[in-house]
């Protein structure tokens, strides 16, 4: 199953809680379509955040985090991985 | 110790050995800085690559990469993560 590295931007001064919430509203629906967000990381002061998630394509990602209310058009599919 | 997302530009075409390579010059003198790299996602397509780190700040991030010979000026403290 590929891997994705999303992208959004204006969660300037969003909180954890803020970042659960959405996380929470993606774990709701993603089986739906046949995805799993894995972990996501946010920096409050450039309301940059990421999403690292697994799934059939770039789409079905999109398609999660729009139903769950926060769209974004920057999903990249991450073939290569190291740790 | 704070945790950091960076990204990177220019690696379009590049293969698993390239990010292994690259993920290694950081390893090798990331001890110097008290800096940690964790796990590393490229996309050959657009090029771009992104890196989770734990360090005591985001300048000491950036000179490790610098010395490693893959300076980038995108790094971002992500005190907020959830999984």
């Amino acid at each position: 199953m590929p891997t994705f590295m999303d992208v959004h931007e204006g969660f300037v001064g969003a909180t954890a809680q803020d970042l659960q919430a959405a996380h929470d509203a993606d774990l709701r629906i993603e089986g739906e379509e046949g995805v799993h967000f894995e972990r996501a990381w946010l920096d409050p002061v450039s309301g940059k955040a990421w999403c690292i998630s697994h799934g059939p394509s770039k789409e079905a990602v999109m398609r999660v985090h729009e139903r769950a209310g926060h769209p974004t058009a920057e999903v990249y599919e991450v073939p290569i991985e190291v740790s």
